[in-house]
């Protein structure tokens, strides 16, 4: 193996060590230390061990796909008509309030177990479905309740300003206040949000709006993320930025001053390409850029019901390669170590260093490549769950 | 569900009656003859049925991936340094010619698996990198074997014609020469090929030493079939149109003309969206110009370690319909009826007919939509293959 790249820092005949589930010692098998003595061991016959994977942006709590809507896309109708049809995020905003939190687990858990299939150990799941306050409540419990069902890292964003509500009548202005005095200060009383998220781009919220969340937010103690310059460059990657965001994401139409403000602040660039993919998307985000300003680059599968029904990271990877131009290595970091830093956890996960948490992901294969070259395979071997295996 | 779009003949409430592994009865449970009796009956409650899906093009038989290849092109490696360092198909040659044909077929299995669990029931799989009479056999032979390990029908192309082997030295005709004279002729007589196969290309055969070729097939009795027009347009399409091939396949380039000759001919146009993505193509085939002619329309993973090391036809189908802009109904036809008919054999697979092969695949599923809508999700519930489940 060696040092061959910059960045993985691999590590030839390996060693990794646990204790109450963190990381006791990583290293080489000839830098243990003498005397060291473990309860159990596990063989691991040249495997590839990766930190678990972290997909760091969903909407993965919803209910009801909407493969109708993308079957009428396909056969060729306009997005008005699909409207009209009660296409878009309303429908999947309708589904979500006629939903028990129940079922929303269970719908979601399906999901969850796909990715859990493929080594993620950590998950982000954001609201945004039900644009009220009991059911945003609701999305961001059902988020919760993952990690008590399943062996997984759950945290979870509260992203209210994703869509305007049908009652909201039009009223951007009106709705973005309900969310700012009423619906903001709720969930954070409440516990429910690691970070607060909004949706910044013509057809959702504006910068401006987007600001005065962001600022309530921060009042608040709640690190903040955005859906930022997806369809135009509506300047969301510098309001990020301003706001030292954990991260900004989709970012198609990021510019070069975007990119350089994002890396003066140190927010992560989260790539979507599966969004970018089914939605036909002509211009992809300007890696060269991020990689200038050196802007860590994270990849998420965005897994949504509309835009990216999609609950295969290594199929994202691949693609974040392929569409995007990532390196294998870059597209390895971008689900672990800057997926991490895109939700505040660096410290905790995305990286295999004494002290964190011993999440990890073997893989059956020869090379770091095989481990998204092959679409439609899953070369994992086993998870370990803070230093259990399963 | 009712007959709501031409083309798919859906059945509501349908009952499929087997007998022998043949189709007895197809249609509604009304309509089944009074004092109809079976042995053995299956509910599928409300689960969606089609014909077991075909894929009609792979070259499923190699050795080794070709995933450091792949790691270079994504760091920017030019073609040359690739050539260099060994990669191409000629890599894939070299590895083939070092592995046992029980070897081959092992590897080939962990494939086919992971297409049959998505509903697969028939394959087709190329010779192409062996290149010299034996290895080309040894191919063969292990695309026959899987039948034999598999409940699945194997069909074989000869594709002696794919690239030139190293030992050619460059020497095209003389190449074509060998193919035509020796090593069709013991293929045929040995029984190892259903259709002969060729790769039309400035950087492969020339239209003029196909049709030698194609004269020779037809000479001995077998079909042909055609990789036309993937990079250029070489009037590879009208070239198997001329000879009456089963099939012309990727097709990127193909121009009006080419498919108006494929219609009048019959031959299947055979889309490859996997090798178009992972190849990062910018020129979609003219899927307009087949809907305009009648040209029929199938859909394959292309499956090789190269350009498309890719064993999921469900993702094929979401390609197909993304990339290529096929509506859902032209991407299931495409892996059922059109496929079968790309190998000839749409008088025995390929649709839900009396007389026909009882091979099914079976759907957990609201709607076709939802066959392949979500990426990464598998929502087979089981299969029949000649009338016997599993
Ligand atoms: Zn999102
Ligand atoms: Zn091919």
């Amino acid at each position: 193996m060696a040092m061959d790249r910059p960045g993985l820092g691999v590590i030839e005949d390996g060693v990794i060590a646990s204790r109450d589930g963190r990381i006791a010692f990583v290293g080489a098998a000839a830098d243990l230390p003498a005397g060291a003595d473990a309860v159990e061991t596990i063989a691991l016959d040249g495997r590839w061990v990766t930190p678990g994977l972290v997909d760091c942006h969903t909407h993965i709590v919803y209910a009801d796909n909407r493969a109708a809507e993308w079957e009428m896309r396909l056969d060729g109708a306009a997005y008005e008509a699909i409207a009209r049809a009660g296409g878009g995020i309303v429908s999947s905003v309708r589904s979500v309030r006629a939903t028990s939190e129940d079922a929303l687990v269970t719908q979601a858990l399906g999901r969850v177990d796909r990715l859990i299939a493929e080594g993620v150990t950590t998950l982000e799941s954001k609201s945004g479905y039900g644009l009220d306050l009991a059911q945003e409540m609701k999305l961001l419990r059902a988020g919760r309740t993952i990690a008590e069902k399943r062996r997984l890292r759950a945290l979870t964003s509260f992203l209210g300003a994703h869509a305007l509500p049908p009652e909201a009548e039009g009223d951007r202005d009106a709705y973005m206040d309900l969310v700012c005095t009423t619906m903001l200060p709720a969930v954070a009383e409440a516990g429910l949000a690691d970070a607060v998220d909004a949706f910044c781009e013509s057809i959702a919220f504006s910068p401006d709006q987007v600001a005065r969340l962001f600022t309530a937010a921060q009042a608040l103690g709640l690190p903040v993320k955005l859906h930022a310059d997806q369809l135009t460059n509506g300047g969301g990657a510098a309001l990020a930025a301003r706001f030292g965001a954990l991260s900004a994401d989709h970012l198609e139409y990021t510019d070069d001053a975007g990119a350089a403000a994002m890396a003066a602040a140190g927010t992560v660039a989260v790539l979507l390409p599966g969004a970018y993919y089914v939605l036909r998307e002509k211009k992809a985000p300007d890696v060269a850029a991020f990689r200038r300003h050196g802007v860590p680059i994270a990849v998420s599968t965005d897994c949504n019901p509309g835009t990216s029904p999609l609950t295969s990271l290594l199929l994202t990877m691949h693609m974040a390669a392929t569409l995007f131009g990532l390196t294998v290595h870059e597209a390895l970091l971008g689900t672990t170590r800057e997926a991490a830093r895109a939700l505040g956890k660096f410290d905790d996960i995305g990286s295999l260093e004494t002290g964190k948490a011993c999440d990890l992901a073997i893989w059956s294969v020869g090379h770091p490549a095989e481990i998204f070259h092959n679409l439609g395979s899953n070369p994992l071997h086993s998870r370990v769950f803070a230093g259990e295996p399963g």
